[in-house]
């Protein structure tokens, strides 16, 4: 910190356009797919991008307030589903191997010893945060070395060649902790920002409500809380580095796929400290989680799939990856109405 | 004909379901893609559903009409675009290398002499259609071979493993055709299944709905017109040949991947003939032309993508098969709460 990312040279873009449109189909026939290679082409400043090397990174935390009831599973879940990514078993490992993306996991700070083991990167910053409803769920020294973390994981994969990386969270009550970064970062009401999460039942959801009002005011932020703060505040660790990873790999020219409500709030918090983040995301999909939704106008973002998707992980970023290969493949790929000897439009 | 399509068995849907619901997710949180994870079990009457052997068939056939200017390209693109995909440079054959489909291309009656070609199923009926702004588009003789031909396409397909079949069209004029068959069939106002297809202008769209007009005046159909009739009157000849690939498939209890408005006027065709095919269809994606939606509402249909995709070759149906395997890898590779040792909501 602070991260350094420029806004995207628009130099190329008559000379991409115009190789979109010299492509055997109607103009503009592709829809968002040519919006999507014009963006690829604008990220890596060439006319034929190349997607190399793509990774999808899980990270995974620990909420004190999951303790308090703001998930319907317990948070023993959040070690137990690490343990199914590393076994291979979860959603995110079966479309991950399905879509060719290498999966890691990282743990951020999940409540449980997993000890050395092969496909884990222990970056822990703790076992879980602490309770936003007493205190703040992190200091500022965490959120700190949480964003560098992240950003370091990100140098690595650049240094490795990756062009692409998607983003995945596992969390029991993070939900709860992306709806009041969300909350506080877009205006958007409190009620408007809080969902079922995992599938809580009108009871739980009062509760959730309830829980996370009490939050807002015990943290009784100002109105222009500088987003660190906010970061501090609400966590949790897998959020906090998740951003510092997202905005290493857009200072590193990458591309990021942008999964669904969890993703998209370490997005927000990114994006406050260097807008210029997100001309490198692509949106994969609209998340069933209603909070989602104002995050998404926030980031003036239309995602690729709107499938009722609501399980995190990735998944939706993994679902959506075959679409942006599509975009780089006909932007490479096709032939041109002069290559093919194809008749342009009389 | 006539075409047996018996409705599916719904016995295994109650094990197909809790198989979904032990899954390592929240209930239902894998939206559309679990409905389509029951039908596929459904269709392939088991718990592990096996996509084998996809195929991409894509319908050439040029129109009588088009040479009065109902389309924004002349006919001769129809043969070239043919010639397009023979080389591998058009966008369907883009998708289909990218997302492992096999491309088969059909000559239903292009207006052009291909010689014996590697890669292209002659099944021509003709050198295109007669134009129906005179005098009907194809004998009723000419409609029943078109859709036996297809069907022998579609048994072929089967003898060889084929389990999944997607559809897509070329032909100059085609979506003209499929507004008047979308018309007559569904009752809809001709001019809300009239767009602009390859790229009309004003004037274009104009002249469009003004022909379009005529044909339906001229051909004077009666209220209840026999599904044939409407064929004969309106054609194409790859527009009947696909229907009648896609009775046969369905017959064989292949999967039928749904493209945009071309191909789902042929299904429309087909569903009047035998509406258990529905069962067997996967709607890919909601093109950006008009016509769709009243077809999507007619087959009570909800696509998988919304891109504004209008390119056609079946290029939607191509970009959603890896959510079609995405649904069938997560039902037969996702580890259950109790095989994974996951903890379920509490």
């Amino acid at each position: 910190m602070p991260f350094s990312i420029p806004p995207l040279d628009s130099a190329l873009d008559a000379a991409l356009q115009n190789k979109i449109d010299q492509k055997t189909k109607p103009l503009g026939s592709l829809g968002q797919l040519e919006k999507l290679a014009l963006q690829l082409g604008r990220i890596q400043q060439t006319l034929t991008p190349k997607l190399a090397h793509p990774h999808l990174l899980v990270f995974a935390g620990d909420h004190g307030a999951a303790r308090a009831g703001v998930s319907a599973f317990p948070q023993d879940v959040t070690w137990q589903m690490v343990e199914n990514f590393l076994a291979g078993g979860a959603a995110i490992n079966v479309f991950a191997r399905l879509n060719g993306l290498q999966l890691k996991v990282i743990d951020a700070g999940v409540a449980h010893d997993f000890g050395l083991r092969q496909g884990l990167i222990d970056a822990s910053m703790g076992r879980g945060t602490r309770s936003y409803l007493d205190e703040p769920a992190m200091s500022s020294a965490d959120v700190t070395a949480a964003l560098a973390r992240g950003a370091a994981i990100a140098y690595a994969l650049a240094d490795e060649g990756c062009k692409v990386v998607g983003f995945g969270d596992m969390g029991i009550g993070n939900t709860a902790s992306a709806s009041l970064i969300t909350h506080i970062l877009t205006g958007t009401p409190l009620t408007d920002c809080i969902g079922r999460g995992t599938g809580l039942d009108d009871d739980g959801l009062a509760r959730k409500r309830a829980l996370l009002a009490q939050a807002v005011r015990r943290a009784a932020l100002p109105d222009n809380a500088d987003v660190l703060q906010v970061l501090g505040e609400f966590g949790g660790f897998e959020i906090v580095m998740m951003a510092g990873a997202m905005l290493g790999a857009a200072e590193r020219g990458m591309l990021l796929l942008i999964d669904g409500f969890i993703v998209t709030a370490a997005l927000l918090a990114a994006s406050r400290l260097a807008p210029g983040i997100r001309d490198y995301c692509i949106y994969c999909h609209r998340s069933a989680e209603p909070g989602h939704r104002a995050q998404l106008h926030d980031l003036r973002a239309e995602p690729l799939l709107d499938l009722g998707l609501r399980l995190g992980e990735g998944t939706g970023a993994a679902l959506a990856w075959p679409l942006v290969q599509a975009a780089a493949a006909f932007l490479n790929e096709m032939a041109s109405f002069e290559s093919a000897g194809v008749r342009e439009k009389s």
